[in-house]
């Protein structure tokens, strides 16, 4: 089958792999009909994710159509539609027992990082009958693919780890793809205001259509000073961290209320300043995930309603055989007004 | 009256002051029985908290009796007994609505701060009907002086906030007073596991007494790889604050296991590295608190059915014209192996 | 002044009664402005409240300016504009302090009850800074009449304590005015879907503009039946009761899915038969709850942010001095079509 | 193998039986260390529970080592000392992903029910890595035995549920075994009273020296009254219902007060009448639950860190082929100052 593979920093290519077959009796073979490129990916290829070795294929992301499943495999069957969960869950060990899939002793995120993963003609699904949820007969697939993911990332470790409630004010501080799927989910919970901030004025009016209701553009703005006139001089009752630098860690601790929480949900490589010296009194909550996939059937639920609507997210298609031209939009994506792509195999 | 007065960095005398009277219908007049010194009272002294300025009288610790009050006080009259919180409470902002005292817009922490406080023969308690709690008949008035900040900072800010549960492993980094009213208290949920960490052998030896499954002297041993001793290589459940210096609060950061929570309580002066590059995946809950006594009517209740033991706090008694030289002995807590003291009027 | 007084079972009249004048330091004089009739006064017009004795004036819910203020009412003034909470919270009791005014123990449901109320040109309202809010400048205060009694009704009584999440299944058991309140504030937590459920095919088809995404008419169908084949044979996470008897309730226990939720809105007049032979181990939670009021601050909050529109609700207007003549419209509300009434002072 | 089994109301024997093999890979066959005897089986014994057949093993509790384990068991191999916990739990389904292991879609309570159980001296497990505990070398087995149901059970549907806090006051409706478990676990969250009521003079001597700070003997005494008298006229926060009975239900309705809950603990017959007209105001919580030993991991700490004794709850001993004695002496609990008998192969 085709694939692509990873080749040490700044090398990648589209090429022949072996078709993956099953090696334990809990696995499953999926066939890929839809996948996507998450920003993870690109730090991969840039080299800043050294567990990700020469020749592994990328991608944790995907629907797909089962191909085969191992003996053990009870819930999915050759043929049935699925999304695929960037987290793999054994389903049996102290943390997935917790809801906390995240930190599986015998999973977690493994594919495209300690395994191969779905960029790809076919994947190999470890823990099937946990790591794989079912579509029905007519779903938009398309739309499923913002499932495996970005959703759940924005809703549980912005959202749910924020605790949004109705009437809060909320800042989203990014609004790139998964800042976007935080304001999405957010409205789940009626919040009377949310505030976008970012450096892209394109982005920032994508999401005045999706539900923000003012947007602040951090190089033309004193944000702090913008977000207190937005919120009567109070700070916001919630602050999402969806970049991952200390700057806008750091923005959050400004912004935030008194009695308010601060969501991180980006992937830091340094150290940030806890201001203790003004929050100890603050009764402030900061709180970090890595996303448990946890909620994925109830976000289906809202995708299934027609509350949620995913392919807002969704800005370019491709092949996946256009994979490394896929990259390159995703790469510039201020300048291509890229949010996610789709590659159809 | 008699009143401990601060006079600037570094002086403090037993003078005379007027006797405080009802300014507003909501105010009552105590007669304080007994008070006490907190921590805070030592930073006070040293002119650390600038907002104290000359001619204020300290405290905001005690019980007494209600000599007098204002005219729209409804709950208290003349000769009851009652417990002073630390924290003034309209009962009529939103803040206070929501149960967070800690920011009431007209109180909050004022007592020996913005306005006189409890040091003294007699002090003017506002909004008394939310500030003041009763004292039954033959209830033991020296333990309830640990209600008036110490054991509910420890059980809110620590135990709460860093919500212990049946089965726990807990870390309480800082053995003093504060450390060890949040020993007392979390074992209100039976947690498996309670280690101190502290660099006082004799106040280490003195929580063994209390509840504490280990120690940890942190001036003889690795600290990190003494809990991942203790706790299976896995580090705790709650990691609890105690001190207020950026290494006690970093230690937290490294102690803490994926799910777990940071509850600060210390008062911090300065920032500290908040080390998002470990911990943005290890799905943690940092929190800080001022403490709002909320839980007094509840650790009140606890007291009385005999499950909580404030006394055991209790190293040091002295006449309330003792003040000064209680003062020394407190601020010399390691040497005089003080925890808190009390001064009888 | 002109009020609304009862005169025993059957009796009312629009006739003259003494203005209110302050009797105690925390009472305010409201000018009413706007008021409504609710269910309960309909139940007091028949005789079924006996604590409401000869002589009383009705109602508890309205909007108005102060007219005047006690001595140590500080968050209003004369010519402010207020919304009238209909339970009266005193801030300071147990109760209160957690959020529980309903049983406040010197407040409670007392307006148009065990106090003279709101259908008169003025009320005396106790505890004014704890049971009044404040209407800004600009505000739709005809809207805001819906915050004094129904809106946080069903919101915390029904959806609240029902405990309703995103991607639930809900089913309000009564279309009329509570039952559509709960619709409204349901849909803050984006419910896959909502079943209303209702004898009075007008108010059916009324909720289904309203959010409602099915309507079973109970009269025409087998409701179990329906409900389960709209809920793939597994009933509803949340079975919401907004009628008050034996029926209704039961029907509830009969819809509700395991580990489900039974929120009971209505006023009840005889017990119910609990089935514990089936439901022992179903894994649900039933609640009760006389409303606290605890939510309007926030309700209010969604109602200038434009989430919520109470003006859904309002069916028809009367100058003040029409009151009977709006009872009786709002006693024959199927055939009047009426939901809530707006009487105008 | 030997194996007691049922063979209709009121008929069983301890006989020969095949000894269990591996039907699924996901299966392992426990040899029976130690088991004991539930009230369910004595229902079961009485014809109660019509699900369960002729020639049906009974029992689902105990302790054992592996005997063999299917090829997809990953968690437990041949030599393992396990608890066998009475719920069955796939961990795959919608009910186990919420840890409602109870409603197991492909589980549940099965064992000595709809298969063959634990009271022979090998039993069959399904779902192995879901449903077995390890047990490390050196713990008490016999205190672990408490572990498979009864501890959960008291815990999970009573302690839990009923939400008790450190502070409140709790009641306890049966002093029978699982009333007992109750009490042992509800002082976890260290209320400040345990009223055990019951008619068994011994069990309440009993009840005293594990924890209740008051009992009351319902044959000898008005409850309601006595209850009063111990809350200062407020009834209890938490009432909780170990018997299954109308009476004890209802005595529950009128014993709960002002917000408080009410946790059913028992196996219900019949319907009770929930009167509505004196509680659709009271603000409170009715839960019912079937135990899903989703705390057992918990529990398991607290047994081993001394918090927890199981041991309190243990009685009588016998050998596991004495079983048909041992059912004697426990359905005549009260004359033989029963609580649980332990069977030891």
């Amino acid at each position: 089958m085709k694939a692509l593979v990873y080749h040490g920093a700044g090398k990648m290519s589209w090429e022949d792999k072996p078709k993956p077959s099953i090696q334990f009796a809990t696995d499953a073979i999926v066939k890929i009909s839809k996948t996507t490129i998450c920003g993870t990916d690109l730090h991969i290829m840039k080299g800043d994710v050294p567990e990700v070795t020469d020749g592994r294929i990328i991608g944790h992301e995907g629907v797909g159509v089962i191909e085969e499943v191992g003996s053990a495999v009870s819930s999915f069957k050759k043929g049935d539609h699925v999304i695929i969960s960037c987290i793999t869950s054994c389903g049996k060990c102290g943390y997935c027992k917790k809801g906390m899939y995240s930190h599986c002793e015998n999973g977690g995120w493994i594919l495209g990082h300690l395994i191969d993963g779905t960029q790809a003609e076919y994947v190999r699904i470890p823990y099937a009958d946990n790591s794989l949820f079912p579509i029905p007969a007519g779903a938009d697939e398309e739309a499923l693919v913002m499932l495996s993911d970005i959703l759940p990332t924005g809703f549980e470790c912005g959202v749910l780890n924020g605790q949004v409630k109705p009437g809060d004010t909320v800042a989203i501080v990014g609004a790139g793809p998964i800042g976007i799927a935080t304001l999405l989910t957010a409205q789940f919970y009626t919040p009377a205001q949310i505030i976008m901030i970012d450096v892209d004025e394109n982005r920032l009016n994508v999401t005045k259509t999706f539900g923000a209701t003012s947007t602040i553009n951090s190089q033309q703005s004193n944000v702090v000073e913008a977000v207190l006139s937005l919120t009567d001089g109070k700070g916001v009752d919630v602050a999402i961290e969806a970049v991952g630098i200390p700057a806008t860690f750091e923005l959050c601790e400004q912004i935030v209320t008194a009695g308010g929480h601060i969501a991180n949900i980006g992937v830091h490589g340094k150290s940030v300043s806890l201001h203790l010296e003004d929050l100890w009194s603050k009764n402030i909550t900061i709180t970090t995930r890595l996303v448990d996939t946890v909620t994925t059937p109830m976000l289906f639920k809202t995708v299934q309603s027609g509350k949620l609507q995913p392919t807002h997210l969704i800005t370019h298609h491709f092949k996946l055989d256009q994979i490394v031209e896929a990259y390159n939009v995703f790469a510039n994506a201020a300048k291509e007004k890229a949010l996610k792509v789709i590659l159809t195999n």
